[in-house]
């Protein structure tokens, strides 16, 4: 049998890590890391090439002319060999001093941007137009670490209490929710749309698994074109069964921020102190009723209440702003919504039929999540349906969950761009959004 | 200022889950557990439930008729009150002697198919048909438990190698991959599609983390009616920056499938066991060349080569056998595969520029992963595009990234259902889809 070249898995990776140099002993010893050099600085004898790495930047001396750092272009990915020394001035405390340099491929073109400052001073319009390179700017990049956290902090957290994750499909036979807002495609000559929620699937799924949560993308053909939203983003949902009251859901939400704040904490405190985030607090969220939140700000800030079934966008900044200035409160909890602003699934208020056993999470004053409790039988869906004029024609694998049996149950979904965007105090969803779809944004 | 109430984050859940009960101290303890009555046995003067949770199966005994369990009908949610009596022959070696029985919701009609046996005695197509339902069988469901296994293996092993997660648009301008296969919209107006894979952008966030991951659908408009295809399935892909060679991408891929066997075996036992699950071996994944392949099993299984620029259904299944035959290897790596079976931006080899520096991961003898080196300069890229008579128009943000400078790099795209079915040895890739989606199904 001949000899036949076999992989084992054991490769890790091609030079030192800025972590492995601040958890070894490599003071005074020549290592090689890679990375691309971010900026490049001549100072008469020496030159100071800062190099960068996903996990930051490094400062590195180079005093041997005979390295030709001169011909070197910035954002060149480079190998470089040097020797690890202490700096204090330095970030993560040391700068290597160096040995050799070898240039790894070179841009064709230098940058139509300036990305090696700490702070970009560009346009939001010229930072999404260059989006593929204005991303490689540390600040910019920070906000999508950040963004990964949370999502895994979702996971984590969700895991840990008996959730199982699922995945669902985009493009569905008609929309769960209805209404205009849908994304419409030709599937093989039928007609289909991309999901705008995984609303009915992950309902489905609380009969399989009782627990369920889901972090994917969802479409919505809405005609905005404000600061908050977006025309594809990411939704993380939950879903859960044996729930006695939505307020079950409201403490696994809670218990999500806790849980999230504490990751972030711990695992992305760098990016926290780059981006100087003031992390929320989170150990206790207050609740209030819809109606009650309406009467509290139209009274605190002397404002008519115009609409008595929606909150507007300025009504939701005065909540917050009541609950900010009141109760020190980064999250409110608005109970109660009335039912005609509520999907036909949502389950009515028993004690008052015109109001659902729902809620919504307001995060300095913006909307993230809506969530509540769902209807779980079959009569009493069917009634609602009959009573909002809606057919059972599109819906029969729903209701086939609970011709067959559901458990009482409820859930939520949280917008990930919007809870990054209030969590760095951004002022637009398109500064934590890798790569935005709005009304005129299709590429990059 | 009035008293309101606060969501405090500590409720964890109603009722004891089996996990509780097989580590704490329970025996001879009243406990509450909820779940669906899976099946009821009457047994003369006592009743079997078997309860269903997401966890597992719980044997309770009934011998109180003041329960009136006659009437509790199957899938029904109940919440039980018991005492927990240690019994070898039950499930998790317990059972629950009933002193109480809450029924929290109950079905409108029986099951359309059995699902509460072991084994469901059922073709695809009903299976297909009635999903919502036909997935709270344990051994359906259990599937989707060890998928969700794979994918947090995936998530979890990147994670710890540096990898940052990132979340790439599906909804796009211009197709990355070119070719037929594209689900095409409208949108505002616009002509957009569908994302058959992040490949654009997970090149694009390799300037910005140096390695990424992403695990997202992905949309194939293939006409395509086999067993093996779907037009909608979960991709779990990688790149990677400052990569010396394609070789370091199978390094990662099979330090992930060794990942992936030891969380299954840890954390999933209970469903490994149930689907009489054979792990495959990944301590060493051996390597064949596309054209060596192709040589080998012509010899071996004296099979006439027809087309020499790509390999068919039944040669991989027979490149598959041949490494299992002869090196007890249920993985096998297929390099080198030629040019113009690849797309335009896979790294040619420079010293046979009629193959790429790519490769194919077979598993049992079917093809789970495509990677390889891609081109990162643009020159390069630019002659390649020449040659194949392919425009630079709609590449404009592809071609950004190159032209401001991008390292050494390359990566993979994992078929997550795939990979389940070839781990589960199933015979339909449907089989391990929650809700596949194929030419015929848009529903449920």
């Amino acid at each position: 049998m001949q000899e036949i070249q076999k992989v084992t898995g054991k490769y890790q990776r091609h030079g030192v890590s800025i972590r492995e140099v601040l958890e070894g002993n490599y003071e005074g010893k020549e290592i090689r890391m890679n990375g691309v050099a971010h900026s490049i600085r001549p100072m008469g004898e020496m030159t100071f090439l800062i190099l960068r790495k996903a996990e930051g930047l490094v400062q590195c001396i180079c005093e041997q002319s005979s390295l030709s750092i001169e011909g070197l272009k910035e954002e060149s990915a480079v190998e470089l060999t040097g020797i690890v020394t202490a700096e204090a001035r330095a970030p993560h405390g040391f700068e290597l001093r160096l040995n050799a340099l070898r240039i790894l491929s070179e841009p064709a073109e230098p940058m139509p941007l300036t990305i090696n400052k700490w702070k970009m001073n560009t346009s939001l319009e010229a930072k999404m137009a260059y989006r593929p390179v204005s991303l490689r700017n540390p600040k910019e990049r920070a906000k999508f670490k950040i963004q990964e956290g949370i999502a895994r902090a979702f996971r984590d957290y969700l895991q840990q209490g008996g959730f199982t994750e699922i995945r669902t499909p985009k493009i569905v036979a008609k929309n769960a929710e209805g209404g205009a807002n849908i994304f419409r495609l030709d599937y093989f000559h039928k007609p289909a749309a991309l999901a705008q929620s995984p609303q009915f699937y992950k309902q489905t799924m609380v009969g399989v698994f009782d627990r369920v949560f889901e972090v994917a993308p969802v479409f919505r053909a809405e005609k905005h074109n404000t600061k908050r939203h977006l025309n594809e983003y990411t939704s993380m949902d939950l879903e859960m069964g044996y729930i006695e009251s939505f307020q079950d859901i409201m403490e696994v939400e809670t218990g999500f921020l806790q849980a999230m704040v504490l990751l972030l904490e711990t695992e992305y405190e760098k990016e926290l102190k780059l981006l100087e985030v003031k992390l929320p607090k989170v150990e206790e969220i207050p609740c209030v009723t819809f109606a009650e939140a309406k009467r509290l700000v139209s009274e605190a800030y002397d404002r008519v209440i115009r609409n008595p079934y929606d909150l507007e966008p300025e009504e939701e900044q005065l909540i917050g702003r009541y609950f900010q200035e009141r109760y020190d409160a980064d999250f409110v909890f608005v109970t109660h919504y009335p039912s005609r602003k509520r999907p036909f699934y949502a389950m009515d208020d028993p004690a008052d039929p015109g109001v659902t056993l729902s809620f919504d999470l307001l995060f300095r004053g913006l909307e993230i999540t809506t969530g509540g409790q769902r209807i779980h039988e079959l009569s009493m869906l069917q009634e609602k349906l009959t009573a909002r004029g809606m057919q059972e024609e599109g819906l029969e694998s729903y209701l086939m969950i609970f011709r067959h049996g559901m458990p009482p149950h409820g859930g939520l979904g949280i917008g990930l761009e919007r809870l990054t965007m209030q969590l760095l105090a951004e002022e637009n969803v398109r500064e934590t959004t890798l790569f935005p779809r709005d009304l005129s944004r299709l590429e990059p």
